[in-house]
């Protein structure tokens, strides 16, 4: 497209490179942008260098920061003892949108798959046993999706727990071999409180 | 949400401000963004600033131009003494598209309005009939929506030019009451070529 000038195919380009915006929808974007330019410009580009400069990851829980410990970790109102297992931040926001957890989290930052070449040291499972000895954890709620990674990953783990730690996946409710961002957040809420027992779920009607 | 750190909220704001992304696009595409970060980032923020810093609007036909004159009134190859007249930049990018128009462009930047207190001092009318004087130029072509304001606008600018400027509209394969941008490029080059002349059309089949 010759016929545009290179600043505004530079923003097109941006715009594109973002999940699920194809060339037509990145045009349109940017000609809004341009078109109300000294509106969205200056707020859009602070918040990118915010995110740029500040944008972090919870040294403890591994959610989205900006200082070294997230605002969920640092609330004295969240329970402590229960832990909700993701696999990403994408599943914790998910699970604080249904509004029925009141734990802490703890982000693993991606599931076992021996085929991707991703073994329990890639993700954050050492971080999390060293939690449950040193905050005193007494319940796992394991908050995965249930596909051979996410099983793998929920196995791997309760694996390593000591027995005086409860271990439970969300209940079923989440459709089989679904990924968890895509439940509806009733589902989601209900799979939470409806949990199984980890022992039921692998010696029982699977 | 106050489970999610202030920069990022920022950012699912500033995304969520763009037309057709809602809350959940927001955060999915702000997500993207973060995870992304490094790769990301940089070019965004270079974008937007090259679009901040530099880019305005042609002089002659109202383009988006990084310099004074656009890439297309700026191009010898293209025929002189033909005019394409479009609501907007969109319109002119969406005709470019189809490869059918080789002359050159006048974006009015909107249509006439009364209800909207849009008039023809409001456009860049004045700008055209300068144009047509200065530039010698035989043709309008009128790549109007054909809506009762792109109606209007092609009738008042029909009127408001000397008989020896031949003015058309583009075919009305463009469906009735429609608005240009959405028109496919086969259409809408179509339309181009079978333009119809300015009295048939308000003295014809209509
Ligand atoms: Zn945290
Ligand atoms: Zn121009």
């Amino acid at each position: 497209m010759n016929h545009l000038p290179s600043s505004f195919e530079a923003l097109i380009h941006s715009l594109s490179q973002l999940p699920g915006i194809g060339k037509k929808t990145a045009m349109r974007l940017a000609m809004h942008i341009v078109d109300h330019k000294k509106n969205v410009i200056p707020e859009f580009l602070s918040s990118l260098e915010q995110v740029d400069a500040q944008l972090t990851n919870c040294t403890v829980c591994g959610n989205y920061a900006d200082d070294a410990v997230c605002t969920i970790c640092r609330n004295p109102k969240r329970r402590t003892g229960v832990v909700c297992v993701v696999e990403s931040v994408k599943d914790l926001i998910a699970i604080e949108e249904t509004g029925q957890f009141s734990g802490s989290y703890h982000v693993l930052g991606g599931l076992i798959s021996p085929i991707d070449g991703i073994g329990p040291d890639d993700l954050r499972i050492d971080q999390l046993l060293n939690r449950i000895k040193g905050e005193e954890i007494t319940e796992l709620i394991m908050a995965i999706s249930s596909t051979i990674e996410g099983d793998t990953t929920l196995y791997y783990i309760s694996q390593q727990v000591h027995d005086d730690v409860s271990v439970s996946s969300i209940a079923r409710g989440v459709a089989f071999g679904g990924e968890l961002e895509y439940a509806d957040d009733f589902t989601l809420g209900r799979a939470i409180l409806r949990r199984t027992p980890i022992d039921q779920l692998f010696n029982g009607d699977r």
